[in-house]
């Protein structure tokens, strides 16, 4: 295979240039968001945890009722080598992430004009966008809740990763609208803390970790890693129904995400969080650095090599 | 311009051949559904209630804070060009769908390779599936009512006609897994009859028309056609929280879409609705007439011309 | 005392022949439902865990605040005596239901013209209806979930096991109109799993077991036994709150009941449940194997031997 | 027919005396309340609204998908005579209860030794019980609202006058453990007023009328009679969503049920209703005349005549 | 009676200077927010519907179970004397808010070494402040919509004005942390718009008035104000069930309440009400000028002449 | 210093005489309940666990966003010599509260005459009412559930000890006006059992000990040390959703506050607590034994040497 500065994904069976990768306008996804994905990342050349990420996958085909044709272990081998194919076209303190969509396809009664009406099955991988989030972990982040609640698992399960956003997308509106750099954190119908587009939220509280009950959250790869490691530390785990006293009341608070791994917070709903001047607290700096060590990449220092202004001092 | 055997749709800017209205598989739509659309149909060559469609679907946009780049008298324009390009391609006995379709675009935090992050606006047409419906006219639809509730407008209003169709989409799995034939009503958060996929629902009592409020549905502009002509002809109609109860003892149960017009339902979860024997009640029948004289068609008619074994005794 | 060919019953004080138990009409059990009753089966002779099933029957009798007169202790050798007393009337490789039923009487404000208006005390039993159920433990049950909700704990606990089951029944017949041979399992208020008439369901997950909370259902005496069972087996059991997300995805999934015992399912709302072509899944079997030895009876083999058209292959 | 001094009563074809009506113990509204009634009473010789409580029972029926065998109109024709045969045996000032009731029988698979396992069906009147309720004519009723929230409409709905009568009774419970004379009126799952025992209820404020909507409760026959007098009197009437903030302001309030017909409330959790002293407010006592006109029965003083110690003063 | 220049209260039945209306700090009020209140506002002179806020005061007190052991009618006089014995200190342009705060005092339970455990009641007036919300009246309100929910009635009625605020200040919090100028409207328990602290909300849709239903709010006697001016300029007013879907797609909002009278939101979430540059809506405009002209005070002009920086030009 | 028989209190940087501890009556906390509290007990000289309630007290000024001004540690010396300057003035056998009050203060906003705005800070002590409450620890306590539910922690969080009481308050005005006698236990917004107010319920069954989750309540320091020492006493202890069911059925029931230390229930909505006879249960027993132990005082017979009528058997 040549070389090419064009990344390529592979679609329904072929590698193609990404450009060439595209979607009928009726498929089913792209009008009713009707299909579903999984995204890992790579940490210096190697992808995390990529069989859980599969396996993720297919519980949520298995919810959606898509059969997508291809086997776990097929699509665990496609992901590894759309890495490899793109490879040579990360840039210095670049990672990907590698990920795989899979829509229902065109509803043949909705069009008999085309041929095909199965699922489209893209695996794909993308630059993590570091530059736009350096900040965050230099800075903390500001955690906003909006008043719009996670859709309930009565309506749809919110452990399935689906192609339908819109429930966070509305709620992550309202607190951009206001603070364009602040992350959202929805309740849950219960009024719970819950989890934010992509995200996770865990607590500190009397040294102890504490994170929303997995039955109201998509259970992230990240967010098990964390616990994996907080357990190793010895630090007490808990899931539990978490709320807003606790949350102003927490002593460190950090989102968990494929991409960001582990990043802290500094407020919530502009309440301080833990002692005045304090971004990076005991335990996420404890975490952050168990983390990194485990995936052999110190991601904090990556996200700070992107900051536009360059130089920022490590914070821990 | 020149007849093709391919039906055109416009797609940001230009008219198009269906099979060249392609979509970047990093647009928000596909990977989120993060888009809204509006539908309607033609009746014998006319544009049935176009102006509200329009600004419903403006109302979805506004919902989304998604800015087209198109304005609604334009948008209307386009749709009723649209037709006209396409109108030779229909069958006789035939009439279209015509819609709009509109996503945020590719975000360019995940893509920034590809130069065009806008909208993706697309105004197209299809033929109406009489075929497969045609059976329904003739029998009446049985209704089954899944477990999945309709999603609360807590945490995403029913009201916006999205591209986020899971929720319906997983409720009619769950009914047509049981009764591929069955039409799926959910319930709402609160219990009540909500609505179907593209459906509304209606309740005869006493003479009288029932229907959900329109707080937990999209209010469907059949729906409203109707309650105007029910309003009309003298019969009371209200909006009011309906149960099972109501639905077990209607004299009479109907659908309306903007494909299906109106069309009875002979049983609700395996009880039957109204007499032995009754599929078209006399309210039906009466609002079915209405409607076709108000459209200049006889929908039922034409479904009916296009039942796969032909022939059947028109219902009344 | 004389063998008859006619069961006999404990009815306030006297057995008599099942026909003579005859229950005024003005009782409040039959007009409202106003009792209780718990039940056990035996195995080759021995009556299963009849002190918690007596235990649970004063519960509910607390609970309802009915007094029945005769102590547990009574009430325990009674229905030993009933068995005994019917033991003759069994067929080969039949067993017994043994059970005990309180209504609060009639209501001298709504009758006074009968001279009696204490609880009407009834120890009865009558042979497991084999015949009609075989089939499941050869194909596996099917289950839907159906609309209605379990009455929630804040309107009438359902861990008391009361004469009030037209929640059950009328969830059960939206199941039963549309496939009659399929088993509801409703879902709480919550829209979590929950129980069905009679029944608790279990799933395996990662090979651990789950199971409803207590709370929202009747802590059934055999799924008491089965967690029981498989914390001797060295399986994990918990009770947790469960979804459709749990259960399309479960690698098998199982009703425990007092006259099942233990029997697998083989389908949710028409969603496979574990690998093509599964049954009886390894926990299952293992299960049903543990289950077996410690009632001393195959319970299995017993229910197919019942089997309409005979000579089935033993499942395992 | 000779006159006897039993009550009698017709029981699935037959006359029978009172004492002769018995139900088989595994019928399954003995076992499981699996049925429904309706009940009308006598006012001078008259039955009240038969009509209007015979469409309600089939509703009923209908809801619980149990066919009686019994048409509509033998149905009435069977409650008039059952009041015609029974009718020397009212005392004076006395007027009769007539119902209906029909349960499901007994279940073939729980009971194969018996023949007959269709729905037992039972027409029958008894005398209301003046006696113990004259009071309340008198002094007015003390409402206490139970902690126990009435059953949902999402799982068994309060509009079917079935024999599932726990939720109602374990909530009276409460309250007459406390207070024995005191009315429960329970609040539905939203916290909103909502239906006793057999009971609605109505505040008056602003000189207006207000009841809980009818999705809630047993829509009444005296309710409706109640609103019917209102609204011809000129009052407005409006079903509405009411908590204690308007109970406890209410200028009136009054129950209405079959027996009692409009009795006026004196207190609500211990909280006075209207102005000291005051037991029946103005709007009841309109109320109550018309009523008494209407059915050409002082109900008031037929009540009062049958108190314990005689001769109280009428109360207007 | 002599002028002096420190306002004076009424409490406890004498007139004194408010620096010596103090309050001993085991008082209920002061301890649990034991208390309700209500408050109007002079316009030139004149209060503003007092007997409609002295009714509203006793519903609070009827609702608390407290006797203030002051009637209503001398309520009232002394509202009227307090405004009197202050009127020389108001200044130019100004106004009063004229308030009667009743607790229910010290507990003798908690402390029975004082004398007297009755209610504490205040009447007291305090000028308007101006000078803080001119800004709103011409650049129109922010309003964010924080997730905290209006306490339901279940808990505590919305309904009585008590002096249990802290629902409303942790949400008002949660928005002024992040924007220190925008006002807090709460969603209910229900996810509908509710009410803000002391305020009601509006919506304009198709030219009609829409507000939340009186239930689940305060019913401010200026909402009353607005709907009988709505209705007498032949405007639709309706309370209904409103949410996010209905605030975005609002062709105007307002916010009334005692002090703003009737005051224009600009944005919502962070999402614009109305056409580009609107901030009086040509229905708040009708509105504001009818209100102005029934209490005879050009409450828009007072409040921008309060400016900082003077001389706004008038909005209309 | 020296002794006088006022108590002394420290208000805002001064000790003075309870009676000259006077509010504004515009502080926050007596017109809203603006302002958060906490309180523990004296035990024969010595202050209970102060260090776990002034934590507490700054978690709930936390969640409220109000500065003391004052540090914790300061906080507790304040409490402690609060203590010491009114020791002399306890009678035989008393013991004191010792509580810290924060008002948010008198907003600028709604009086700018007076100088100080900043929090009103209050440091007291006040004997426990023994006299009152001594019946409670002879004869039991009698427990009634109330139809008010406790406010849901998406509208105020329950654990924050703050100033806003009437939810409470309403919710034991309806068990008082009935019972007066009697102790309100509430129901959580979920239907488990919750708090009343100041005080949490424990449910002893099979031996084990259960009490309510502390997400829904305030989570007591008696409450933890009854916890504590029954984990010492080898009794399992867990937190639960607990119901009706639970409570009916429960061994024993008891009552934990900060004065009371723990007291026995002997019913529960009129429904008996235990075998007939029993105040005392043997948990309960074992446990004040060991409570009394460990804070060096019995308090049970402290409560019962200050009976009415003196002298009674001790329980235990």
């Amino acid at each position: 295979m040549t070389l090419s500065n064009e990344r390529v994904a592979w679609f329904n069976g072929k590698f193609l240039p990404e450009s060439q990768v595209l979607i009928p306008f009726r498929d089913r996804s792209w009008t009713g968001g009707d299909g579903c994905f999984d995204v890992t990342r790579t940490f210096n050349g190697r992808i995390f945890r990529l069989d859980e990420h599969i396996t993720r996958l297919y519980r949520s085909l298995k919810y959606l009722r898509i059969d997508p044709g291809v086997s776990p272990a097929e699509m665990t081998r496609l992901s590894e080598e759309v890495f490899e194919r793109n490879r040579h076209l990360l840039g210095p303190h670049e990672d990907y992430w590698v990920g795989q969509r899979i829509s229902r396809g065109v509803d043949p009664c909705q069009d008999d004009h085309i041929d095909y009406h199965g699922p489209n099955v893209i695996v794909e991988c993308r630059p993590i966008p570091y530059r736009q989030r350096a900040r965050m972990f230099e800075d903390g982040i500001r955690i906003i809740v909006p008043s719009t609640r996670r859709t309930p698992p009565s309506s749809l399960t919110p452990r399935a990763k689906t192609h339908n956003y819109l429930n966070l997308i509305v709620a992550s509106q309202e607190v951009s609208a206001i603070d364009p750099a602040a992350w959202a954190i929805l309740l849950d119908i219960n009024g719970n803390l819950c989890e934010g587009n992509g995200s996770n939220i865990f607590l500190v509280k009397d040294g102890q970790l504490f994170t929303p009950q997995e039955r109201y959250v998509l259970p992230g790869i990240s967010r098990g890693m964390v616990m994996d490691l907080a357990a190793k530390m010895g630090l007490g785990v808990r899931e539990a129904d978490l709320d807003l006293y606790d949350a102003y009341n927490a002593e460190e608070i950090f989102i968990t995400s494929t991409s960001l791994c582990l990043c802290p917070a500094v407020s919530i709903n502009g309440n301080k969080v833990g002692p005045e001047g304090q971004v990076w607290g005991p335990v996420a700096t404890s975490l952050a650095k168990a983390y990194a060590e485990a995936v052999e990449c110190d991601f904090v220092e990556q996200y700070l090599l992107h900051r536009e202004n360059g130089g920022a001092t490590r914070p821990f």
